[in-house]
This record gives C-alpha cells, sequence and structure tokens, in this order.
C-alpha cells in the first residue's frame, strides 16, 4: 500500500533505486532527534556514474547541470525513504539542502543549476518542501562528478 | 516598543531593509524546533548586488571582502528577525556561521574577510555572538558576488 | 581516571593538545541542546601548520592529504573533549562531518583524502563514529591548508 508520497514519486516517473550499502566509514544518513542528515550525493544513476566535467562555458549546459541536481535529489530521497523504514510519508519538512556545483571561476548561473534538486524537492513534498538552502561552487568534486547535494530534513 | 536588539542596530548604524519575497522553490529560512537554518546570503544591499568579482590578487582587497562578509549577515539578521516574528531579542544563540570566499587557488586570508560577519555577530548580540565557523575559498558564487554566509540561530 | 575513548585513543597512540583559546569573534564549538557544532579544523599540529598546498598533481600525494585530514579529526575530538567537560564517553553519535579538499579543477579523489577523518572516527567511537559526511574540492583554504574539517557531534 504506497503512502501519498509514493504515489507522488510515481506519479513524477521516479523510481527510487535500493539504496547502495555503505561502502566506507561514513554512512549515507544519520538520525538524531527528528532529524535526518544525509551524505552529500553525486548523481549517480542505479550507483553508476552517467555524467563528469564541469558545468559552464566550455562545459555542461545549465540544463545537463540541472537534470544532475535533481538526481543528486532522487539520491537523497532514496537513502531518507530507508530512514523512514519505507514510509516518505513521515517527512515533515526539507530543512536544508546545500548544493555544490563544479564549475571555473567565471560562472555565476549556480542558482539556476541548482533549482534542479529545489524545484524537485517542492513536487514531491509541496509546502513542505520549500527548504533553507546554500549554493556554491567548486573546482572540483568526488569522481568528477559536476554536482553534489546534501540534506538535512525532518520526520515524524 | 524597539526590543535591545533593535537598539544595538540603531547604534549601530543598521537599518534591516524588508526582507524580499522568495523567488524560488526555496524560502529564506526554516525553522524546526528551536532552530533557525536561514539559506546563503549574498551581499546584495536592499536586493541589489552591488560588487561582484574574486577577492585577493588582482580582485577585492581584504577590506572589500570584510565590508560584504558584514553586509551578508545583515541579510542574515533581516530573515532571522522575521522568523523571530519581528523580535531579535528572542536570539538566544549564533551557533554556526558557514563563509564561502570566492578567490583563487593563491588566497589564504579567507578568514580575515570572514571577520567582517563575526564581528558583527558578537557587535550585535555580544557572548550570544560567539559562533561556530567554518570558512572556506570557493572558485565562484551565484551572481559572481564575492561573498556568501549562512547561519543557524537558536531561538526563544 | 580515564574513560574508554580516552583509552583507545592511547591505544592509537594519539595525545590531544591542549585546545586553544579563541583568537577572534568566532569559537571552537557550540553546544546546542545534545548537540556540539565544532568550527572548521585545519590540520595544525600544537598549534603550528606544519604543512601548507594543494593535493593532487604537482601536489601533496593522496596519502599526505589522508594524514592532514586525519590531523583535523584530532583537533575536532580537542574541542569535542572540551564541549563534553573533559569526558569523551560523553559522545553518543559522530553526526556529521564536512570535508573540503583543496585540489585543482582536475583533481577527482576526495573521497580516499577525506577517508583519513573517518576512517580516525570510527577507530574511535566504533559504530558511533560512522557519520553522514560532505567532501568537496575548493581552490584554497584560509593559511593554505590543504584540508579543513568540521563536524557535528550528539553527547549525553
Amino acid at each position: 500500500m504506497a503512502g501519498k508520497i509514493d504515489a507522488k514519486l510515481a506519479e513524477l516517473g521516479i523510481t527510487l533505486p535500493t539504496p547502495m550499502a555503505p561502502i566506507a566509514n561514513y554512512v549515507p544518513f544519520v538520525i538524531t532527534g527528528n532529524l535526518v542528515v544525509i551524505s552529500g550525493q553525486v548523481p549517480a544513476v542505479d550507483g553508476k556514474i552517467v555524467l563528469t566535467g564541469k558545468v559552464g562555458p566550455g562545459g555542461l549546459s545549465i540544463e545537463q547541470g540541472q537534470a544532475q541536481a535533481r538526481q543528486c535529489f532522487i539520491n537523497l530521497l532514496t537513502h531518507l525513504k530507508n530512514a523512514c523504514g519505507g514510509d516518505l510519508d513521515r517527512v515533515e519538512q526539507v530543512i536544508r539542502l546545500g548544493g555544490f556545483i563544479a564549475a571555473p571561476a567565471e560562472f555565476s548561473q549556480h542558482a539556476q543549476v541548482m533549482n534542479g534538486a529545489s524545484d524537485l524537492a517542492v513536487a514531491v513534498f509541496g509546502d513542505a518542501g520549500r527548504h533553507a538552502r546554500t549554493t556554491v561552487g567548486v573546482p572540483s568534486l568526488p569522481a568528477d562528478v559536476p554536482v553534489e547535494v546534501e540534506g538535512m530534513f525532518r520526520i515524524a
């Protein structure tokens, strides 16, 4: 019996992958009180990096960057669902997203790229998806991915 | 009837602008429990970017960077006041500031730049303004601003 | 009478330095509720920077970067112990580590570098040391250090 958020994901055509087992001494998420703190997610699809490089002049387009930011949020959702014991309807609030955009010094459209994650947050959770956000550029990210997004959530 | 913190701001010659309405699917702040998590602020003045570029050799001076960091904290205060329903005397603690300084690889004086925000925090809130802080360099920031500062606060 | 965690540190050959007094308007840590938020730590040894530069091609090796990340975690522990009134056995959970690796645009092994901090967290705290983590590249860090790590912890 799927919940409301699962139904919304299906409506958006989003299937959450099985979360990967942790491969290091850090874990995908930590629950403390009613907070879920989720590790920075790269835009892997089913555990595979599909696009590398930087966003901006001579590199990936804004639209490509947005799609990568959106995929980072899907990966956050995968771990969030696990943190909720499978029931995403327990999510009360997307508190904060932190977005890191790999880009050169002359890039200035980080906010547009990060909207790929923010827009999906609101599409999935409605008003509870409206979050505080910090977006910055970085010269490089793990595995040469173009975007990384971390998140903090409140659950019931 | 202005509060103690409002009086302190007046004494410092600081007028908080009217907070801008959110223009995207993220919001200026989220309150969770007694925590206020505020989005990364750029050093806009009354909603307008007044200075762009990088801090350091060939770019903005340390003093210019400090003034920009200070303006970021003023913008944090604007949203914090809104989060407090207008009463900044409800602020119990500045918990954490995160500072991002747009600068080239050879720059090393990030801490001095960020003091523009930290010094104002203590000027306004006294001991309650002493905060944990993380300051790093970045190659670029949204809208080509030189400094971005995010914050977490505890309110009564 | 040393606690369990102090004994583990001794077993690992780690001596925590005396925490330095704060030298600015920010402080090493803030306690809020049962959370300890610790400022971004540079890999100073007894308060002295021992290595500067970037990690990656033409700079420091992965192994050097890992050692620096490990030192950042030792410095986090120093402040954490202070936050616990000297009793590290009060630490219930390493919630989150944020790692910033100074590296050029072509660098991609940030995760390996950050393992220097993550591995020590688990060596010291066991399962309670498994944490959420965000690791990114940056062009430059304060005082030209190669790694900076911030942390959030839950204490009893």
